[in-house]
């Protein structure tokens, strides 16, 4: 049974990532329905060798989908989640607009897969650096209990979409022989910096992007109390956020403990063998599906403590991915639930 | 009264920034004696107007010159510094070499110039990223107990060396059409990456810069027994260190009070104005004698803690200018202790 499927956002980096691994990992659908603004309607994205035409969105762009992934800002996942779904799609949210919502489940297939269950028609994936280092933290907290967890990210430039990637870009060339420009709006440059500020700040001085790795991590590893602190920072590289975490457990969690949790379980690629120069890079894990973890050591200051770090590709598992896999979870529920037909 | 000093190593990055320096702030000298590898013996620096000829090192290299800095990696610090001393120099290393031995100084100067007193003929500079953050923790520590510190670095590719900066610049060349290479032995290019492994790894999992910054911050804030912990990488910028740092007091030092604490530091420049998107960022760090501090908020996870954001330039603050400094106090001890001669 092959689903008919929809992307809104298609042309963007994540809609387009999207797409791609539709077709790697030969999702059961047809091809999608590629939706998008006026302005980029029109244009055709390939799709097993097809070209697929985007189209414009309008009220009726969702009817007769099964399911629908949203890799649009959260405002136009805001608007179109709900005729989606009355047109009767489930709905994958790459946004962060559901994730605080209590009645949307906020998965990692491999954490909490089990949260895409029947009547359930709209989830919301994570923040895209909180997915790779929560798939780390989520072995260790089923070992010990976590009692804090302190995050400093490296996350690359294509997290902030298409745009800024171009302008990285721009911005590495003129900066070769002088200055890199500032952004619009007078922001420092993202080529040849570091810029610890992603998102709007709140008033507590965290920024969105930080308060969303608190709310997510304690959402999707089901520990509300959990106590998260974080730094997020942009550094100029195009693909493959990297993430400093010092995690605290009820007991000492040392570092061949960790690896082994880390071996069994999926999604995770042990790289930390430093004799070996061989640790997690961003370079290291862009393209690819795994969310790399290594540098596990004890934290100097605290026998309960571990230190390690993660690099992941943000377009795949922090975004485009994920999304996939928690659309396998709802169509293998689809195709369970389908009546079995009797043959003539 | 002009003093007689030397520069060893003075045609590497740092050996130039001294120079410079050494001439910004009219320090009390005649042109310095430049000294280098037979290699680069020969070539000629600018210094007020003239040009100064490189010599290359020997054993009577140092004699009559009253202050030597030495910008050379640890083998020829310790192999140049005896010479020096015997010769009568005051010696200012900016290598590793000698800084962990008690009876040698490790002075960032707006901390513990005190400890540079007539009879010490050997200080010792610090760590490049542990100067700077060093110098934002140091009011903290002294209006609260500090009873914690974890930082995640992200250090320029400057802080590697010339050879290392001329490898980011062609690396980030090719990496603008195709992939980056692989840096010499094989090790994961710095251009458009981050890479989490700074200096060989110790047996405990932390590499060697990692563990300057824990023994230096005990040493330079003499808290002998403060529980450091620290993740060091390495990200494409060329000039500038930020170092993302969570502190523990034994009480809650809210973030008026550190920016209250930072403003009335020498060395330190506060940027902590996220309405106005005013943030540290490397390259504003970069070409400028300050320090900058902000992002400070309370640690989410706990009231005794606090979190800032600290940016540098590494080949100043980090490296020549705290040696320019330490040379300065060296020359002070001697201007007052020269003898009264009275007047024919």
């Amino acid at each position: 049974m092959n689903l008919r499927i929809g992307i809104l956002g298609a042309t963007g980096l994540v809609g387009r990532a999207t797409l791609a691994i539709l077709e790697q990992r030969g999702f059961p659908c047809d091809a999608p329905r590629l939706l998008a603004s006026d302005r980029a309607a029109g244009r055709t994205l390939a799709f097993r060798g097809q070209s697929v035409a985007v189209e414009p969105t309008t009220a009726s762009s969702f009817d007769g989908l099964a399911i629908v992934l949203l890799a649009v800002q959260n405002p136009l996942a805001l608007a179109w989640a709900p005729v989606a779904r009355a047109a009767g799609a489930v709905v994958v949210d790459l946004s962060s607009a559901h994730r605080d919502l209590d009645d949307v489940p906020l998965v990692v297939p491999e954490i909490n897969g089990d949260r895409v269950r029947p009547g359930v028609t709209l989830i919301a994936n994570p923040n895209c650096s909180t997915a790779a280092f929560v798939l780390a933290l989520a072995p260790l907290a089923r070992a010990a209990r976590l009692t804090r967890v302190a995050v400093t990210t490296l996350q690359s430039v294509s997290g902030a979409g298409a745009a800024a990637l171009d302008e990285l870009e721009r911005g590495v060339r003129m900066g070769l022989d002088g200055t890199p420009p500032a952004r619009a709006g007078g922001l420092p440059p993202f080529a040849w910096n570091v810029v610890p500020a992603i998102g709007s700040f709140e008033p507590n001085g965290y920024t969105r992007e930080e308060m969303k790795m608190v709310r997510e991590t304690r959402k999707i590893l089901d520990l509300p109390e959990l106590p998260v602190t974080a730094t997020a920072t942009r550094v100029p590289v195009r693909v493959g956020h990297c993430v400093a975490v010092n995690a605290r457990f009820d007991r000492p969690l040392g570092p061949d403990e960790a690896r082994a949790s880390w071996r069994a379980f999926p999604g995770l690629m042990l790289v930390d063998d430093p004799a070996a120069d061989r640790y997690p890079t961003a370079l290291a894990a862009a393209g690819g599906d795994p969310v790399l973890v290594g540098r596990a050591r004890a934290d100097l200051t605290d026998p309960h403590g571990l230190e390690f770090f993660v690099a992941s590709d943000n377009l795949r598992k922090g975004a485009a991915l994920n999304a996939v896999q928690i659309a396998e979870r709802v169509a293998a529920l689809m195709a369970a639930s389908q009546p079995v037909v009797a043959r003539p």
